[in-house]
């Protein structure tokens, strides 16, 4: 199509997506890159890995009341913690990722400062873990369907205990994720409101849509469709690769925009040529059981829902403590800012701002160079903010050409 | 959430979804109504239906060479066809619908005023008919799987030789349709530019994106995991109904808009119902083989591709001599106007209007009582200038405040 009507947004994403960017793009939607972070979440580690960390809390109480005994939290880190222990933050990973995942935040002059700060990096409860004692997922539990549902809180609380019970850590200076990273960023705010200076919660939702709802179930039903699925008590060696490609692509369908979807192929051949070679891969790279407990944590999601706040969502915002950094993508049609009540958090949280990345490859845009760039540029301010003790943030809190009743800004 | 975060878009559709479209919208969800084309199409009647004609082509040859021998098609028609033949217009269905789908647009008073014009409204190739002889669906030839590809063009086609050697029509009033018959009326207006004196495209596309080719390659995969769909050579009395129903439901994800779904359903467990109650549902009222074979005509199709445009869109669109009032929904998720090429039609056709109907609802809003209400008006004025040898539209041929570059009117 010619230029004049070349899918551009308005604002900072005009720009055409260029070649590396392409590249990258891809190589999130196959889930084969550290350096991008897929839909939700980024894909496991194939280099530059941390030594893994253990963490064992035994019993972890969930909200439901049910326990997952013997818990074994792993996470990785970089940087140095100082002698205050007063210079961690917490970096939690998408759907998709692992402790690996957010990797490409932190080093020197990144975001996240690795020459300042301390930067953990947990597997959330429901991955799987290295750790052969580790029974932190229906899979390494060796429990499967039997493992208990839990819920963004839940892992939160794991997080929280991790830091505290064996990295004796009292204080954060912030909390950040991608994606379900950003879900469980928000919900650290709320549930934790004195224990860190800053959340920032990247492509995030205060809660499930329906649309989230309706799209991973669709997921689910797929993958349990497969006949290897065998009720969630699969084989190692025969998982049920076409189902769990099949709904990981149903959830990229939506984390890549139409637009980054046309600049990654070419025609129609080349779509069905990625299902044929990549569907059973994906796969291979996802555990079918594991992924559907976190899937079903996120379309629980609620923060409105943390005690004491009984559904409501302004008052569970009123109560953030923490400077609150939103970084939602308005072309985002996989968890949508609008109506996840991203934009109403940020009305209504003491401290909040909001910058839209505004990126035209919609969810999965959060980790193009550009975005990388932009986010960088508001954390390290921010940051720096923080230790000066100076107020607030640079910029307009909310942009000030943000229209509330809109979905983006003008 | 609170109003003043309620995800409404600017200018027409502000007001809320109120509870009859939410009651239209979930029929449609279901596929259970004939008042309300769901996403890419409506469902198959259950009432009011004319009786059923059938005309005989012979061989059917398709743009790739192929035969489909005996076809049979079948149509309704509404109204009297008058003496000289020159008041018909052509109504066509979309992807889940059949020749009954459409039948809301026409009567006295309505967009296709049946007082006045002669509304032909066929099966298109793909569709299983009633008619006992009919060859025109892979599960009605009982060719299955081994029924020839066909594509939008093949339809049009088809249409083209049913008005002509069977009705004896050699000059139509107009052609519309929504979705599918979006798409194919705006082939009709590149293969017979001479043959009608307007068209009207109802959220349509003017070439298949990558992301609809993602979606539907989704769904069909779904299909074809189920075990039951036994390469297709399924038995009528045991089809695969819950790929089918999930493969529908992957597209409904997207024809459904967020905030429509959020209107549809309370929580989650509204959502895990609807999925628990109706996928099998869903199967049922599709068949899985012809589904199938229409998403393939979809997703292979591009306007600029009709000899001799060689790939050249704006060729394409400059060759069209009907008056084009393109309806496109720049809220749209399952068929984008900007990717799709109909913005790019819009602006070099020569005699091109586009009405974005601004539906929040997306893709399906294009039957809301809204939607309906806004197409009669723009349909009726056309049809009367044309019956008054007036020239062109009335309004702005493209809105003042559409910007190019941009997805939607701001």
């Amino acid at each position: 199509m010619g230029h004049l009507f070349a899918p551009h947004p308005r604002g900072g994403g005009k720009q055409r997506l260029r070649h590396d960017v392409k590249r990258l793009l891809y190589q999130a939607l196959v889930g084969m890159t550290l350096a991008v972070a897929t839909a939700a979440g980024s894909s496991p580690a194939t280099a530059q890995t941390q030594p893994v960390q253990t963490c064992a809390l035994g019993n972890l109480r969930l909200e439901s009341g049910a326990v997952i005994p013997n818990v074994r939290m792993t996470y990785i880190t970089h940087g140095t913690l100082n002698a205050d222990r007063s210079n961690a933050i917490l970096s939690i990973h998408g759907l998709r990722g692992n402790r690996d995942a957010q990797t490409f935040l932190a080093g020197p002059g990144r975001a996240l400062d690795t020459e300042r700060y301390f930067v953990i990096q947990p597997d959330t409860l429901g991955v799987a873990s290295t750790d052969p004692s580790a029974t932190t997922s229906p899979t390494r539990s060796g429990m499967n369907m039997n493992f208990p549902r839990f819920g963004i809180r839940d892992m939160v609380q794991a997080e929280y205990r991790m830091l505290t019970e064996c990295l004796n850590i009292r204080h954060l200076v912030a909390v950040t994720g991608i994606s379900m990273g950003g879900i469980g960023s928000l919900q650290w705010a709320v549930s934790y409101p004195d224990f860190m200076d800053a959340v920032i919660p990247i492509v995030p939702q205060a809660h499930a849509t329906r649309q989230t709802n309706f799209i991973w179930e669709a997921a689910r039903q797929a993958i349990m469709l497969d006949p290897k699925w065998q009720e969630g008590d699969y084989s190692a060696n025969d998982p049920p690769r076409r189902g769990t490609g099949i709904g990981i692509n149903i959830q990229n369908a939506f984390g890549f925009s139409a637009e980054s979807l046309a600049e990654m192929f070419q025609d129609r051949d080349g779509v069905e040529r990625f299902y044929a070679t990549t569907t059973e891969q994906l796969g291979n790279t996802t555990d079918a059981r594991d992924w559907i407990y976190r899937t079903w944590a996120i379309v629980d999601h609620d923060i409105a829902k943390t005690p004491p706040f009984n559904g409501d969502l302004r008052a569970a915002a009123r109560s953030i403590k923490a400077r609150l950094l939103l970084m939602p993508n308005c072309f985002d049609q996989l968890l949508t800012p609008g109506e996840s009540g991203v934009m109403e958090v940020a009305a209504f949280a003491p401290n909040a701002k909001v910058v839209d990345l505004d990126d035209i490859a919609g969810h999965s845009g959060n980790s193009t160079p550009r975005s990388v760039t932009i986010i960088a540029a508001e954390v390290r301010d921010l940051l720096q903010r923080v230790a000066d003790g100076r107020p607030g943030f640079n910029g307009p809190r909310i942009p000030r050409h943000w229209n509330r009743e809109d979905r983006c800004p003008n």
